[in-house]
C-alpha cells in the first residue's frame, strides 16, 4: 500500500466512528470522536509524533525539527449530521502521511512540526464553530460554554466528560511567536478544480460573509377575487428580490449570493401570499466588494417592497470579515504544485475553515483537492486516490521549500 | 328594527353556532349547523314559508306563487374555519327577508319561491366543494360519499347521522322543467366595489380556474462553494416563474393568476435549493383566454428551467370552465339595481359558488354586496346595514320585475 493509499484506508476507518450507525455523524466531545482520537493518536505515534491532548480536546502531536520554530499543520475530525469521509479527516491524514515519510527517512526539518488534529470546526453540537482553533488561538468566547446540546448537557460539561478542564480553557492559546505558519489540506467543497481538470489548487483567501433575514409583508387576499392591479402580493415582491440577488452575484466576479430559505405565509394556493421571510447569504474574498454589494442587496428590498407599496423588514444575522492567506506560503505552495507538475489555480474558499482562526496568530496556507461533483457535507463526498497522491507530494515539497527558504 | 338591521342581526345570531368557541367554524353536518338550521327554520316560518329537509341537508323552505314556475333564491350556511360571519348567510337572511316582506303584505308573486340554504359549500369538512347544490342539480359523486373527515368519519355517515341517507341522494335531484332561474345573495369577497364606491353590483359570469402544482429540480450545493455560472438554483427559476405568471396576469384584462404555495428544499440558509414546489391557480371569465394563459404559463416553467439547465413538472390539479350568468336575469338585476338609484357595475365572481352547480339545472344570477377591504374568509368580514339595505331593495325590485315580465 503506498502512502496516499494508506490515507484513503485510514479515512475509511475513521468512517466508521460514528454516532449514528449507517451514516457519518460525529460530534463534539463524543463517544465516536474520542474512539477516533484513539485510533489517530496511535496513528501519530507510528509517524513519530508526541501526542498530547489540550483542554478543548484537540490531539497536539509534535514531530522535533533542529531548530526553534514551527510549522503548524492540521485539520479536523468532527463531522456534520450524515458527513462525507474526507471534510476533516483528509487533511488530519495526509499531514500524518507527511510526517511519517519524514520519520521513516530519519529526516528532520529545521522546524518542528505541531499537527493539529481540531476537536470542534464545524459545529454540530452547540451551534458555535471552529471551537478547537478558537482555543489554540485565544479567540474562544467562554459565554459558549453555557450553550447546551439538544439534549440539555452544557459545553462546560461535555468538555470535562471529554477530558478537559473549561475552566482552563486560556491554557490552551498557544503562544505564536516560534510559528512559521499553518497549512492545511482540504477538500475543495466546490466544482472548479473538477471544471478545469486540476488535481488540487491554492487558497489565497477565506471569504468574508454576512448574513441577513428579510422578511417582506404585504397583503393577504382571495386569490379569485382580488384583481392584480389592487394585490400587495409579498411573494412576487420576494421573487423580484431573489433575482436582484442574483444578479448582483452574477455582475460582481468572484462573488457569491445564496437565497436558501424562503417560507410562505399563509402559503394556501387560493391565498395572496401576506409575508414571505427568506435567507440571504453573502461572500467574496474582498470585504469592500461584499459590503458594497450587501449595501445593494438591502437597497434592493426596500426599493423592490416600496414599489409594491409592501413592508420590508432587514434583519442582520451574521458579518465575517474575509481572511487573507499569508503571501510567503501562498507563493511557496504554488511553486510546490508547479514542481509536481500542475497549474497552480489560485482559489477563494467560499466555505469557512479553522485557518480562520488560526490567522490570528500565524500566517495560514490551504492546499484543495478536487471532490467529484464538488460535493461535501453528503456521503457522496468522493476523492481520488490519485489525487490525494499528488496532495501529499505537494505537502512534502512545501515542507522542502519552506526548510530551504 | 328595519329589514336590514334585523338581516345584520340574524347574521350576528348565526355567528354563534360554532364548533370553535370565539371564532366561527361550522363545517358540514355539525351540531352547530344543526342549530344554525333549526334557528333558520323558525325564520323561514316566520316569513311564511313551508321548510323541508333533502337527504343531502339543504333547508328547502317554499313560498307558494300563483302560477306553477319557480325562482330559486339562496346561498349556503356553512363556513370555513375562522370564518367571518356574512360569507353565505347574508344571502339566506337576505331572501328570508325579501319573502317576509311579500308575508306580511300578503302578496303572492306570479311564481312560487324556493329558498335554498345550502348544507355544504365551502367543503371544509371533507375537502370537497358545493356538496348542497350538487345534490340538488343532479351532479352529486357518489364515489365522495366514502370519503372521510379528519376524525375518520364518512360522508356517507355523517349524512346519515344528519337525517339524510346517503343511498337516497338522488332524490335530491330537482326536475328544473319549472324553474325561472336562481338568484344569489352574496359578499363581493373583493376590493371592486368599494373602490368604485357602490354599494352593490350585479355578477355576470363566474370565473373558470386552473390550478397546477409545479416542480422545479435543480442542483444542490454548498452556497460558499458554488460558483453563480455552475448552479442550478431551483429557487432562482421559481422566482422568475412568479415574475411570469404575475406578468401574464396583468398582461390579460381580467385574468387573476396567484402562486399562493412555494416551498423550497432543503431550505437551509448556506445550501443552493435542489427543490422548489409551488402551486399556480389561474382565472378568467372567458375559458379560451383563461386556457392560452395556462398554456403560456406552462410554456414559461418549462423554459425558464431549460435555460438553467433545470428540470420542470407540471401536474394538473383541477380545471372548472367559467359559468356565464343568465343574460336575461342580469338584464332585469341591471334594472333593478338602477331603478334603486345606482350604478350597476358588472362583476366577474373570481371566487366559485353554489351557481356553478345550480347553474347545470336553470339559468342563474348573483347580487354582490360591497364588504370592508375586500376581506373574506376572515373574522374581519365586514358589510354596513345601509349597503345591505339597498341590497334587500335590490332583490324586493328583482322579484317585482321579474313578476312583470
Amino acid at each position: 500500500m503506498n502512502d496516499a493509499e494508506t490515507v484513503m484506508a485510514h479515512c475509511d476507518e475513521l468512517a466508521a466512528f460514528t454516532e449514528e450507525p449507517g451514516r457519518i455523524t460525529r460530534p463534539y466531545a463524543s463517544e465516536s470522536l474520542r474512539r477516533a482520537q484513539e485510533t489517530v493518536i496511535a496513528w501519530m505515534r507510528e509517524a513519530g509524533m508526541a501526542v498530547t491532548r489540550d483542554n478543548v480536546g484537540n490531539l497536539r502531536a509534535r514531530y522535533d525539527g533542529t531548530g526553534r520554530s514551527t510549522l503548524l499543520l492540521g485539520s479536523h475530525l468532527d463531522s456534520v449530521r450524515n458527513a462525507g469521509r474526507y471534510d476533516g479527516p483528509l487533511g488530519v491524514m495526509v499531514a500524518i502521511a507527511a510526517v511519517r515519510r519524514l520519520h521513516d527517512s530519519k529526516h528532520r526539518m529545521p522546524f518542528a512540526i505541531e499537527l493539529l488534529a481540531f476537536a470542534d470546526e464545524e459545529g454540530l453540537r452547540f451551534g458555535t464553530t471552529y471551537l478547537g482553533s478558537r482555543a489554540l488561538a485565544g479567540t474562544f468566547d467562554e459565554a459558549v460554554l453555557a450553550h447546551a446540546d439538544a439534549g440539555g448537557i452544557t459545553l462546560a460539561d461535555a468538555m470535562r466528560s471529554f477530558g478537559g478542564d473549561p475552566s482552563a480553557i486560556e491554557d490552551d492559546h498557544r503562544n505564536g511567536d516560534d510559528l512559521l505558519g499553518y497549512f492545511e489540506v482540504h477538500i475543495e467543497q466546490g466544482p472548479v478544480l473538477e471544471a478545469r481538470g486540476l488535481p488540487v489548487g491554492v487558497v489565497e483567501s477565506i471569504a468574508g460573509q454576512n448574513r441577513f433575514h428579510i422578511t417582506f409583508i404585504g397583503e393577504a387576499g382571495h386569490a379569485g377575487t382580488v384583481p392584480m392591479d389592487r394585490r400587495h402580493d409579498a411573494l412576487v415582491v420576494a421573487a423580484m428580490f431573489v433575482i436582484a440577488v442574483e444578479h448582483e452575484a452574477r455582475t460582481h466576479e468572484g462573488l457569491v449570493a445564496t437565497v436558501g430559505q424562503l417560507e410562505v405565509h399563509p402559503g394556501a394556493a387560493n391565498v395572496i401570499p401576506d409575508r414571505v421571510s427568506l435567507s440571504v447569504d453573502v461572500r467574496h474574498a474582498d470585504d469592500q466588494t461584499r459590503l458594497d454589494v450587501c449595501g445593494r442587496i438591502i437597497d434592493h428590498a426596500h426599493t423592490l417592497a416600496e414599489g409594491r407599496e409592501i413592508a420590508a423588514e432587514v434583519l442582520p444575522v451574521s458579518e465575517h470579515a474575509a481572511v487573507k492567506c499569508s503571501q510567503e506560503l501562498v507563493s511557496l505552495l504554488t511553486d510546490s504544485i508547479e514542481r509536481s507538475g500542475y497549474e497552480a489555480l489560485r482559489l477563494t474558499s467560499g466555505a469557512g475553515h479553522d485557518g480562520v482562526e488560526v490567522s490570528n496568530l500565524t500566517g495560514i496556507a490551504m492546499l484543495f483537492v478536487r471532490c467529484k461533483g464538488g460535493v461535501s457535507h453528503h456521503p457522496a463526498e468522493s476523492v481520488t486516490t490519485e489525487d490525494v497522491e499528488i496532495a501529499l507530494d505537494v505537502t512534502s515539497r512545501f515542507l522542502e521549500q519552506l526548510a530551504r527558504r
